[in-house]
This record gives C-alpha cells, structure tokens and sequence, in this order.
C-alpha cells in the first residue's frame, strides 16, 4: 500500500525531471534514500528562468539573439520532432531528446488512477491526513505566540512589504472593474473618432461602435458595464464567461481586450501598462498575467510577441503566462483546424521555430523570455465521452467535431512542453512551467494527470474529494494557486472553500485573484483576496506570509528574484532555506513544516525499505 | 398584544420628538391614523445639522457668534436645568424646557420589558419577521433582475459613486495599522529632537521615548506595532483594548493618538487630517470619527474644542461624533470625581454653557457646529448588579465605587442631550443626536433603553435574540450601524452576522468599519467592509447601494448636504424619496420596502382600532 505511494511519488518525479519541472528536494532525498541512495544536489534537475533586465539594459533589445540552427520540425504523433536536417527527417532520425511514450505514460496514469480508488490506501491518506490536521492545531496552540515573537523582532519587514505574487490572473481580467470603466471613458475622450473596429468590411470609430449600442461612455457605469460576476453566475460558467463581454458586446471586449484586433491591441496594451505601473507602485506585488494563444492559425505568437514587442509591456514586476482554452471542438466546428493535430501545431511548432531559429523570430525570441509557462484552461465541469489511454487516436487522427478529454489535452501539452523544454536547455535558453487550471470542478482524473505533468496547478478544490491525491500533493509538496473569490462566484462557497484546511495540513498553496475585473472590489485586488482570506478565516501574520512565500515560491519569477525575494539559500530545506528576514515567515513554522513532512515520508521509505528487505 | 407594540411605539415616538431625534415618518403616519389623528408634515419634529461652510468661507470663522445670554445653570438630579438668572434659581423657577422624567420613564421602560418577555407577542413578531424574510426572499427572485435593469439604465452612477458614510468609527483607530506606522516612521525622521512627553516632571524628545522602549522606529513593522486585532481578541475586549498602544507602549498612544498631551494633540490632528484628505479624494466618501470626552475634569471641552480650532480639523467628508466611556467607577477609585452627578456635569455642564453663553466659549460653540452626536462606550458584556428603576439612587446621591448599570448611563445622556437640544433649537443652533453603542453584547435591556431615547444604535447584534425588539426596530425604523469585521474579531463570527438577515427583512442598517487599525488591511477600509460584506453575503448592487443610503440617511450630515446625496426629497416615504440618479436603488426595491413595512403597520393599526371600536 504505501509502496504504492511510493510509486506515485518516483513517476510525478520522473516526469518532473524530464520537463525540468521542480520537484521538492526534501521528498527526493527520501526516495533515494529508500532506493539507498545518495541524493546529491548535482541530480537536481531545474527550471531555467530568464531574469529580468538590469536597470538600464533593454528588455526588448534584438541584439545578441543567438544564430539560427536550421534544424528541421516536424510534428508526429501530435508532438514536435526536432531533427538536425532534412536528411535527419527522411531518415526519420530525430535528435537525442527525451520524447515521451504515450504507452508509459497512460500506465502510469493509470497506476495512480487505480490507487486512488484502493479502500485501503484511502484509509491510511485520510488518517494521515487528519493527523496533519490536528498536529497543526497543537503546533498552532503551543507555538503561536513564539511564533508572533519572532516575527515581531524581525526589522522591517512585514505582511505589508514581503514580497507576493497573484500566480493566476487572466490578463483579459487583470484590471478592476472601475479601472475598465475609467479607461474606457478616459479613452472615448481623446479617440472618439479613432477607427477602431473593422465589422463585415466596414470600418468604425469608437463613437460610431458606442452609437451602435446605444450608449454615450460618459453615462457608463459598473452597472450597465456588467462585466462583475454575481450570485448569477454561480455554477454557471457560461453566463461568466459572457462577463468578458463589457456591456454584453463583443466589439468591446474586441477594442479594449484583445491583443490581436484592428488597433493591434493598443487600448489592451495601454490598461495593462496601467496595472503594471500600479505593482510596480506597490513594489512589493508582482503577477503573472495570463494571454491566450488558441491555436487556430500559427500565426498567433507572431502577433502576440509583436504586440509585446511594440506596446513595450515588459515591467520587472510581471511575468507572462500563455493559456491554452481547450475549445478544439469550436474550431473543428467552424473548419478552422482538420484535426487535433494542427491546432497543437499551431500552438507548439512556432515555439520550436523560434527556438531553432531566433533570428528568424526576433520578437518571439525576446518575449519567450518573460514567459514563465502554460496554462490549460476551460470549464472542467463539462464531460467528455472519451476516456484516455493508450489507445486513444492519435492527435492527427482525431478528427471527430468532440472535444478530446482533458487528460489528453493535458498529455500532448506536457509532451510538447517537455521536448521545448529539453531543446531549450540545451541552447541556454529558458525553459517553460506547465501550471493548467486544474480541480476547480469535473472529474478527480484530471488531478491525476496533472499530478504526473503539472509544475503546479491552479484551484485544486477537488483534492477536498480524494484523500490519496490530497496526500499525494502533500508529499510531492505540488504548488496549489487558489482563488477563493473565484470560486465563491462559480463553485464553491468561501466558506467552504479548502484553502485554510490544505495550509494546515501543509500543502503549498498560494492565494491569488483569478480574474479581478469579474470578482474584486477595491484598487487593490490581491490585497483584497488576502485581506478577506485573514479576516475570514483569522489567519496569523506567519500564515499569510507562509502563504505570499510560497507565491514567489510558485511563481516564474527567476532564480535571481527568488534569491532576493526568499533569501539566498531558498532552494534549501526548512529553516534553513528560509531568510526570516525577507519572508517574515517564523522559523519555527519552517522546523514544524519541514519536520512534519519528514515524518510522513519517513512512513513511506520505512515500508519500502523493510518490504525490500522481507522480500 | 398588538396594542403593546402600537405602545411601545408611541414611546419611542415621544422620546424621539422630545429630543428632536428622528421618528420613521411612515410608522408616525400609522400611529396617528390609528389615533384617528391627522398627520401632518408640521408636525413632524426634526433634527438641525449645522451645514458646512460654503467654499471660500472660513470653517473657524468667530465673526457673527451670539452674544452672550447669561442664564444661570444648574444640575439637579444629574440634569442640567436652565434658569434666567439667578433669581430664578433662588425660586426655583427654570426656563420651560421639557425635563424628563425618571419616574415616567422608568415606567415606560418596564412597558417595553415586560412586552419583550410576553409569549405571544414574542410568537407573533418572531412570525411576523420569518414572514419578512421569506417575502423578500420572493421578491428578490421576482425582481432582481428588474431592480437590476433599473440600475443599469442609471446614467454615470453606481454603487462606487453613491455616497457612504463610515456611521461609526473611532478617531483613534481611523487610519491603518501600515498608514499608522508610516506616519510614526515619517515623524521620527524629522522630530527626533522634539520633545512630546512629560513623565514623571521629565521632559523627553521622541527619540528617548524610543530609545526607552529599546525600539528604532525605522525597525517598526506592522508586526511590532502589534495594533491589529486577531484570533486572540475574540472575547477579550481586555486585550483588544490594549491594541490601542502601538508596541504595547501607553507613551506612544499618547503622543501619537491624544489631543490632550505634552504636544497638544499636533500629531493625532495630523493623522486625522491625513485621513480626511484621503476621504475628500475618494469624494464618495465619509466618516463621523469618535472623539473622546470622558467626565474627569470640566476642561475637557475647551481643550478639546481648541484642538480642533488650532489644528484646523474640519474637512466636508467629515463630521465628529463624541463617546462618553462608561467607567465612572474608574474615576470614582481614583477620586477624580466624588459622584456621579459629577461626571455627568463635567460632560454636559461646558456644552450647555457654550450655549447659552457663546461668546466666552468661542473655540467650543464652533466646534460643536460640526459635532452629530453623542455615543455612549464600553464593553457591554460587563455585567452590573444594580437594576435601574425610579427607586436608582439619584446621580448626586450615587457614590458607591460601582458603575451604574448600562440603562442608567443611557437615561442620563439622554436626558441631558434632550434639554440641550430643547435649548439649542430654542436659540436657533444645531441639534445632537444620541448614538450610543448598543447590544453587542451583554444584556437585551440595553436594545430596551435604547429603544427609547436613542436617534440610532452601533451594532445591534443581540437584536437576533429578541424577536420582539427586533421587530420594534423594524416598525420604528430605528437605524444600526453594522460593523461584522469588527464584531469577527470580537464577538461573532462573520457567518453568524444578522447584517444581512436584517437587512433582508427590512431593518434599516448601515456598514461601518469601527477600527481600521485593528480590523482592516486595505488602504480603503471603509470599501474593504463592503468588499467583504458583498463578497460573502452575495449581495446585489441593489443591496449594497441601499445600505449606503441607510448610512447617509442615519448620519449626522446636513439636512442639506443628505438633500445632495440623497435627492431633494429624501425626507418622503417610499420611492418618491428617492432619486434613483443619485441613490442607485432601485425604485422597485424602494417600493417593496414602504408597501412591506405600511403592510406591517397596517395590522397593528386595525388590531388597535377595532379593539377601540369593541371597547
């Protein structure tokens, strides 16, 4: 049973590892210390994140991209193939990269899938689980005060000036609802005869699209803008997503966010300058927007790097997410792709081409630089006919109008990501964190995928419904961004919501506003949600600071930033990665955690070891 | 049954207009129709707000204050009775002012006791508000998105642009915990040297009083500063009182949150004037800060009054608010007073003859221009062995070291407040209301005495435990200043709040934030309680725009200034009072309400008449 566990554990690392995704030090040391080994910080695999520019450099500069390679691509079994020449192709002699096996792979999967209906199992994660539960409630009741005093005669820093990351936020959504309503209003005074908008070959001003809805933007209010979620939409994603929609219209969300549209995104460009001026003002704020790459033409990086590139949106306080909706069956229905392969290609190939050939794709170059990863993302709720395995069509051969299942949308991105990723390090370039929207809603299987592909994910409240998974993300120590406020306005109460339970447990998990146009109310949306966090469920300094730490900790940020956000040795174990200086985060909180998460492992690699032995 | 609750308004009614307190106008309408009387808008008695000086005039201005009138005056029995002169106090001959009456009073008060205890009316009011709860809970299916549409098609307001007014908040904890520290930080850097405290006949600079406390202020973090509110004040008001202290210091409260010390209050004027500015930037919004006059000495008005006058302190986004702390028994063990008739003269005594004799008391007659009110404070949860009756020793004659109970204080206040204002209306200046603390927590007696002398209460919370006053305070539409964080760290947690059971039902209640040092965490705390309160309770822009109307209506703003924000006749019932263009309710829900609460009163009226008709 716990050799299972055990299991579970040596595949997440082995596709971690593959990916260069993280995976935590302290649980590495204990698998090899079960297979009697000696872990050594040399195997460590690690991302590779570009680090901002120093002050003065230029951060769009096109000087110094490397020379292009001219190795040839090709796309087989929906994942890129990267050959050294033509000849390489013909011979079908791909280079020596690791590509993944999808016969390994739904194995795999389907090891962790049987284990988290195993009676047993379940029993043992669950109890586990409480022990955490209740361990937490002793260590809080007999360390809470020293815990305070520590972080009392720390100088200088504080919840107010440690450093936070909003590690999920759509960048359609990133600005608040009055921040919309002002630019839009602010915008119409100066542009109201710019053209804007080219409809059915027609082209129209601003005033002209506003005369067209019936609507003067000075009367404009939050109200008639529409665009905050409600009761409404509670368990209604559709009727939320519709909320991207500034007064109901799409010529709107068009004008004002999109990057890839008549203005070539100027206005998108402008208001999320305008929230990135806001973090850098707060210093100590930092987010990772999300922009969409659909996968309709390969054409869309070329724009959205341009669009980059031109507007000069990079900020020291922002990293950029790309997220994937997975609607291939949108396009499917409308001829845009033949099959499930061409819109991989499409999302995939211009990466590799930019990474073979960067001189070809200047503006791609420099802004995969500020990239940190990959989102996938959609309403998981919705069911799939389908269930994944290995004998699945393959992605040129699905061809069928249904959508595929969200474990092989999650299988073919990782597999991709992981070839790019491999190809990259080995040119020093930087490398990509897969960090899908996964367990807002829908099945517990898409858990398991991402268990076996995902950096880290983001919502995670169906780990509330599987014990083994839970505890699996615990010992894998698998970063959890949660949006409580989302989710309080689409599937789950804030009352209700696991986030207090999993940071007493021990998961990492980080706090983060998901879209603040749609949810928050002040200037000041990731304070928002942490403020309501605190006050809800009476979080202590140390918690929210433990829960901003493992923001940064999460996040794309580079190893530079994390050095100087965490401390120098944050790669480190416990107390002894953590500088209480930078974080505020108590070090006796660091012993406890590193201490508790010790002990469960110990469980496992004592059964591993004596089974070994009896055998 | 329903005859004692006709009675109980009628009380309050009597109360209400003997003090120039407000009286819901659409319960007064049913009181006379049920009397066979007609109303009449003469009749009604109301409240006088000095407005705010016109722009370019001068707030302090002591040009055109009255002259002098001489009267002499007098306590008697812990009220202050006026007198033409001294003859007229050798005959005992006062001026004809009402003067309550305890023994009345008393009565009346065991009228509205007794009821509260009465098993059938407690049946039919506890049916009654179930009844309202699930009306609205109809209506609310019906109509929201009608109510809705009405909001939408409002031109340029909405719920960011209505007028919200912090009803209750204390001046020393107006600013946050991180406004708090920075201010500290920032008078350190150019105040070192100057000296702020005198202890013990030794005078210090700021820099002693640090180095004393063995801190550098540059150091200080919100964490030291150790201000806010937690897990560990819930039900200690004992320790959520010494949160006052930044770093656990009573020096620094006093140098930096008293406008009576070493420095004459310049850094707590400071502060204020930092917040007030922050409140005429936002525009939207307004506070009444708390002032303290405690009853120790007789020159705590003219100290007061100077503060203000010399710090220039008024703003148009505020007015004060004056709260008496409950601990006469303090002062009694410290000998500061022998009685106390004492402590009552000392508060009351200074504003009676900065009435009647304005031009010796100039600093104060033009400070109490912008005062609203009156607030009676303490921990209500102290218990208190003696019952108030009409057999109470008289003021002069309590002087055990036991506080007088809770009800005691009350009628004092009140009494004194309603012959000043009888006085002040006489004389053409503005009236005060009473808005004392009340029911959260302690004795439901407290809700009882406030019924009846009181303009509007803070917190309400125990009205959830008597059906009966709660019901009463629906009829009456007596006004409750809701905090929920506060009451979250201190006496319930948010989930059990009735704020939104009450305003659901039809209570007129208000958002307030109480103490933004110790509970908030934004810069904008007063948006961050709706922020919480919206997000949480889901409530409808509908719903949050009719509690900042509430606040508006129960502040102490000017009849002119509540005429700007509210629409010009926001004095009538129903949806005529209401200018949806500057409110942003919705007049559908304005009709609900007045339809629901004339429906509620009807019954009362009909069972009252046809027991007259039997009779």
């Amino acid at each position: 049973m716990l050799k299972n566990l055990f299991k579970a554990l040596l595949i997440r690392e082995k596709y971690s590892k593959l990916a260069y995704q993280r995976f935590c030090r302290t649980t590495a040391q204990f698998l090899r210390s079960s297979q009697n080994m000696r872990w050594s910080e040399e195997d460590e695999v690690l991302p590779d994140m570009c680090p901002h520019p120093k002050d003065g450099e230029d951060p769009y500069s096109m000087e110094n991209i490397p020379e292009n390679l001219n190795y040839e691509l090709k796309m087989k079994d929906g994942i890129v193939h990267v050959y050294d020449n033509a000849e390489a192709v013909r011979e079908n002699r791909p280079r020596d990269l690791p590509y993944p096996d999808l016969e390994t792979f739904a194995i795999d999967l389907s090891h962790v899938l049987a284990m988290i209906a195993d009676g047993p199992t379940k029993t043992y994660c669950h109890r586990r689980l409480n022990f955490l539960s209740s361990k937490f409630y002793l260590h809080e009741m007999l360390n809470e005060m020293a815990e305070l005093k520590e972080l009392k005669s720390v100088p200088h820093r504080d919840f107010y000036n440690v450093r936070k990351v909003d590690t999920h936020i759509h960048a359609a959504a990133c600005m608040s609802q009055k921040h919309l309503l002002t630019f839009i209003q602010k915008t119409y005074k100066t542009d109201a005869d710019r053209v804007v908008l080219e409809k059915a070959g027609q082209k129209m001003t601003l005033q002209q699209v506003f005369h067209n809805l019936n609507k003067d933007p000075y009367d404009l209010t939050v109200d008639s803008l529409d665009v905050h979620a409600g009761r409404h939409t509670f368990h209604r994603f559709d009727k939320f997503n519709s909320k991207y929609n500034p007064v109901g219209a799409s010529e709107l969300r068009e004008i004002f966010l999109k990057t890839d549209n008549f203005i070539n995104g100027d206005y998108f460009a402008r208001i999320i300058k305008e929230v990135a001026h806001d973090l850098e003002e707060s210093k100590y704020q930092h987010a990772e927007p999300r922009l969409s790459i659909y996968g309709r033409s390969p054409d869309e990086w070329d724009s959205l790097s341009k669009w980059f590139i031109n507007h000069k949106l990079h900020s020291p306080n922002m990293r950029w997410m790309i997220q994937v909706p997975r609607i291939y069956d949108i396009f499917k229905s409308k001829k845009l792709v033949p099959n499930f392969a061409k819109m991989l290609e499409n999302i995939f190939l211009p990466l590799f081409e930019a990474t073979v050939n960067p001189q070809k794709h200047k503006e791609l170059h420099v802004f995969l630089k500020y990239v940190s990863g990959f989102d996938s993302v959609d309403d998981e709720s919705k069911h799939s006919d389908h269930m994944f395995s290995f004998r699945s069509p393959k992605p040129e051969q699905w061809t069928t109008d249904d959508n595929p299942p969200y474990s092989y949308y999650l299988f073919h991105m990782y597999a991709n990501i992981m070839v790019l990723n491999n190809l990259r390090k080995e040119l020093g370039l930087s490398t990509f964190q897969f960090r899908p929207h996964c367990g807002e809603a829908g099945s517990i299987t898409h858990l398991v995928s991402a268990f076996l592909t995902s950096d880290n994910i983001s919502h995670g409240l169906n780990l509330k419904k599987s014990p083994v998974l839970q505890y699996l993300y615990y010992l894998a120590q698998v970063p959890i961004a949660m949006s409580p406020l989302s989710n309080n306005s689409l599937f789950l109460e804030y009352s209700k919501n696991p986030l207090r339970e999993f940071l007493h447990k021990g998961l990492c998990v980080s706090l983060s506003t998901d879209d603040p146009m749609q949810f928050h109310y002040t200037k000041e949306p990731l304070m928002e949600e942490y403020a309501i966090a605190a006050q809800l469920w009476k979080l202590s300094t140390c918690d929210v600071c433990e829960i901003a730490r493992n923001s940064v900790l999460q996040s794309g940020l580079s190893h530079q930033d994390k050095r100087h956000f965490l401390g120098v040795s944050y790669q480190k174990d416990g107390p002894e990665g953590n500088d209480i200086r930078r974080t505020n985060v108590a070090q006796i909180r660091m012993a406890y955690r590193h201490e508790t998460l010790c002990n469960e492992l110990s469980f496992i690699v004592d059964a591993v070891k004596s089974e070994a032995l009896s055998e």
